[in-house]
């Protein structure tokens, strides 16, 4: 059985009413959890993950305090103390469980949890029905699923440093592994000319607050390459020294391959006749056409330099996607790893199969004010140290991709579906 | 349903065949994980603890490695991988998970571990079944017995920790408060003469080889209390300014004390009216009259020395025992938590309850060699750094106790059923 | 004696010959040592800051390094172990002196280092003398009294670390308190228009390869204060709960304060009456007029929130320093400490007294490019994860500044002379 | 110059006045600082050690606040900040300086400190010459002397730890490398019986409050090695695979060797043709035939164990050197390094050369009671999780040596002149 072929795929947005909407994210964080154990949802891998348990519930309990506590008449929480357990970090909202101890959280148990979705899942089936609250509330549902994809795709990668932690290397799906060598497709590159151009999130449609104000940013002729680096191109650089070679790294970048022992990607592991990856389809060789993933900003921007190019910024990135369909393999593909570029001309890959790293610092664009209370608290406050990625992955939910879009993690971080497009000035 | 009572009883050790408490042990362990689900066997509460599931899987591999696989002909492994995941820290056995990540192994599940444990348990039969085997391997099967029921109470322990890290305080075992405020029964003075006696194991029946060789200690005239001390004691030095006057503490304990943040016992909590503390039966009142636990041995020395009092030594402690009868609350009373004192004279709560610290290091007796091979590393490599702790708790399976037994842990750690009776020169 | 007053004034760059420079900078290193023991000069404060002799011996290597041993023929080591102890950061020149274990170097001695600095600076005379030699090494000479100047700053910043971290706050300098309570000149605010600007360098002169290359950038109407936000106005947002308020920090920030249990700024103290902070001049009473200093970008950040405002980009700030007299209380004017703004209308303060943090993360302006060789890793290789400082502080040698300077340091330190200048957009 | 010899020679304890003792005390610790900059005194080369200023300031400060400031009138403080800057753990006397911030203070000034000892001297000298305060006194001057000659020899390990940290490898003394291959003295092996015997200080002079009360032992029939393990015979250790055999390791030693990554003794470095080691003398080649030196308890446990015997407990220790003169190279023989055995029979090397690892865990003795006040808190606060060693190293000053001296150490500590002597049952 392919578990979630049909589950995965999400609905056309444009079309579908903002509860079809709801429906289908609610019941696709349930069919992504379907082949976890009850003890695979408990444990913690990492202090940067979360238990899927944790996923499940913490999605649900942001239905329950942002819109059910807020706009449903009547509604009683499901039990008071979840809100300890569930909040993530909501200063405004109170005290919560440590982050780097949601793992203990044995109780709630994964059944209670399941039926604290089934609660606030009807809770907000009522919130639906009523005309003027479900009007009230439309805008914190319609954020309520995007935070739940953003989980979604969290959950997803979780459970796949969780499956990497011990010997016996479960598949989160059993696949056959395929042919893996193929013929990559060249590397091309695509111009762009610079100018003043119009940046973030302006028009119709839900946006995150950081992907606005739209205003203008003034960009330099660029080129930008026609696919990802592939794990080929990759294991190349480690061949050439890339890992024992000081002044190709940023000294910061330097100082965690010495800390971190790093010498490729997560999760690579050298082999005889090559090399092997753990992945959400277990322990396989290394796809060498596909897209280098689990990848740190620090590898991807000494990469670069080692290829001579240098990462595009968030900027370049999204002049150069807004003239590409908003599309590729992602959750809905039911692919759950990256795949080869396809043949052809042009830019590919850009959404899906793997988050691109830019060279942009995640800050506020110029005129960014967060909202009022707690949501204030969803993007702002991580606008320092980090880095902003572009595109989406093989895990990122259907429709929750767009060209504004800016992920954002710390430039250490390689947990994450990771990998990097080249650029250079034109 | 009472849910051990049955079960939790030890079988008495003098009149059962060897084979019925390698059976009774198997069991016990089994019932033990009866009330907790899946999710609660797999989570490490800390590192110190170990999940549930894996002192299941521990245990069962130790028969596995050290019985089946040397004297049952034609045993073939359940699964050559578990030696990985379940061995604690034979070097001379091979790597091993490391201890701090034990929690990450949801896999194998427990469903596959409790088939573990089936087919250990099968093949257990077929060995004593064959006199001859059964015969070369009695040593060893004795030792596993001994083994798992060690494990038997550390699981209890690492449940309680595990249960006292959320916010939801869930209970081992649901029980009513009961009546708590007791009288409690007076402090006596028990005189023992000094002189040459014997100490450690020589005779009869199973002791571990760091209870031995039996040999004489000079020992000089003592009293020792009449009971442990209790909570309502123990809140007396908290109110007298315990935990914040330097000068009653090791250096090594006002040390933990200042980073640790120590204001009284593991577990407490000053609450309206009094202190309520975590246990196996919930979140409950401390019961004044009830042996004080889960101290550290800093916080015993620092009371002994505010009573102006000290720790026996380990030799004087086993010389009162000697002619205390064997037996006390221990597991099999199903109380799941020290009791107070009975009324009466002498000795009481030398066995069961709590854990008593003594003040003796925990180094080798003279003579000892430890054993060649693996079984040799048991308990040989850790006479360092430790202190001796005697009697045995409420958590010991009965039959694990016997006046020669010599436990040990880290003057730090608090998270065992430990607690304290005071000691003086005659 | 003012101690420095003649030897700190920096001479005009514009009218003096290289070598003349090079004289002066090397003397003021010296200078700036003299008020110092040689205790003083080799421990070492934490692991962000170096001993004074290191930076004299450092920027000493720089020269002997990267001038003296590639263009004077002939030239000869002083002690070739010396590359080991005073090599700061250079992967390409070879191993070192781990960074936190500088302090460790008792030997070479303070009268070695200074033998060290004669043999050098002969050399260098040796060298400026041979015409054909010294034109070739002007580049390297220019940058190496950049650097030394650089290194001048953090003598001072790393000796005031020091001084504080003991019970007896001894002054770098005597100075009478002085009247401490003054008009504080009004805020107000400086409009600017945007549009296209040059930004970078790009003129004649010296600067850092940061600074270039000069590109376009697009700006946005901007309004900036006409002084730094002062110690008067920050014990407001102190005592209005700004350390106490998560909501008004960035979440890196925030764990900071948790963490650091910051209360105010570096070395504040809370006395009777008011708030003490070390200084240069020892612990004194706190200037309420004068310019906050010695604040993180987190609290630089968490301010400019509490007051409704926000920091201004690296950009804006340029453009507005753009049309005003390089000039302002640097190390020149021999006072050490930050003061209260002139009274007067327009910019006051951009620079000297102290560096203002802007929200502008440090990276690469487009098309930069690091030199080949050991001296590319001067700056590039530090583009990450830090934030650009505009202007110059107090302990800034004059000559040393110009509008397109990027200082830059990591959000959470504080052992500079920094502060901040409000911006909003018009 | 050789700068010790004549001032290194201790006193004939016996036959001087506690005045004359007290004044070479003084003068002996001045001398050991003679060799050493300003620099080399005021720097802590890691948390273990302190700066040789540190220990000429508190050993002066603990004769201020414990002999001056209670028993000589009119006695005014030299400076009342310095109790803070150099108390060490007296609880009871008051805050500190933190432990691992004492090479912070520049100031006061080492030129200070010389000041600060002459003013306590010259004081000590008038409480001398005040016959009734004298008197009364006597006791805690006698402990100001053997604490200071404590400090002595820390002073010299200290040095040793701060002048290995660099790569110009100073020597406390310069000298001669000598000839270092000789003729070890063969191993031979001592009986002792065994019986009651009795154990501590009992008799006249001074002794710890740690060597009492005198008390009955009883101890086994047991044999001692003639000599010290040699450095030839960890040599065979090491190429024996004695540092990557577990199972000759305690488990935290083992922890430790993984950890720490060690590979020899500290210091110890493997060259061409042979070893280096760091020492006092500087950098030089390992004498085959002088004691092992450097080692922390694991090793000199996994030595024993490699070598089929044990280590000696203290009291067999004490038992065997009680018909030993007490004397040996110690401080006065101005050797500075370990020295091989001398040839012939018995026991040789009992005191000097190196201080020598027991298997007695540091414990109070029977009826061991702390002083009252703040000097209770000189030793019995440390009896915890550390070892005693027994006799007297190459840097301890003569006249501190005695059969009933308690040395302790924690068993990972290594930067102590510490070796080990074997031991096995009779």
């Amino acid at each position: 059985m392919s578990m979630g072929s049909a589950a995965f795929v999400g609905r056309d947005t444009a079309n579908s009413s903002l509860q079809d909407r709801l429906l289908d994210t609610r019941r696709l964080s349930t069919a992504l959890a379907a082949p976890l154990s009850d003890e695979d949802q408990v444990v913690q891998a990492n202090d940067d993950a979360s238990p899927a348990k944790w996923h499940l519930a913490h999605t649900t309990w942001f239905f329950e305090a942002f819109v059910l506590a807020p706009f449903l008449e009547g509604y009683s929480l499901f039990d008071a103390r979840f809100e300890y357990c569930f909040n993530s970090y909501y200063e405004s909202v109170g005290p919560r469980q440590p982050r780097g101890r949601r793992g203990l959280l044995t109780r709630p148990s994964a059944e209670e949890v399941r039926a604290y979705r089934a609660h606030v899942d009807a809770a907000l089936g009522r919130l639906c029905a009523d005309g003027d609250s479900y009007a009230k509330a439309a805008e914190l549902i319609e954020l309520g699923i995007n935070h739940e994809q953003q989980h979604q795709e969290l959950l997803l990668t979780d459970i796949l440093s969780l499956f990497a932690s011990g010997p016996l290397n479960p598949a989160y799906r059993q696949a056959s592994p395929g042919v893996l060598v193929r013929d990559v497709a060249p590397l091309d590159w695509v111009s762009f000319d610079g100018g003043i151009v119009e940046i973030g999130h302006g028009g119709n449609g839900f946006a995150y607050d950081n992907e606005g104000p739209r205003h203008e940013e003034l960009i330099r002729p660029f080129k930008l390459a026609s696919r990802s680096v592939t794990n080929g191109e990759w294991i190349e650089f480690i061949k050439s020294g890339g890992y024992t070679t000081p002044t190709l790294w940023l000294a910061d970048g330097w100082a965690a391959v010495k800390t971190e022992n790093w010498t490729g990607p997560l999760y690579f592991e050298e082999a005889e006749g090559g090399y092997m990856q753990m992945s959400l389809l277990g322990f396989r060789p290394v796809d060498l056409a596909a897209p280098v993933t689990h990848i740190s900003y620090y590898e991807a921007d000494a990469f670069a330099r080692f290829a001579g190019c240098r990462l595009p910024s968030e900027f370049e990135w999204e002049v150069a996607a807004s003239n590409v369909p908003v599309s590729g393999r992602t959750l809905g593909a039911d692919l759950l790893r990256p795949m080869p570029a396809d043949a052809g001309g042009g830019l590919r890959q850009i959404y899906g199969d793997v988050w691109e790293w830019t060279g942009s610092a995640y800050l506020p664009y110029p005129g960014f004010k967060t909202a009022p209370g707690a949501v204030g608290e969803y993007n702002g406050k991580f606008m320092c140290n980090q880095f902003v990625l572009k595109g989406a992955s093989c895990a990122t939910p259907d429709g929750h991709i767009r060209p504004t879009y800016r992920n954002f993690f710390y430039p250490h971080q390689r947990w994450q579906f990771t990998g990097l497009r080249l650029a250079t000035d034109a």
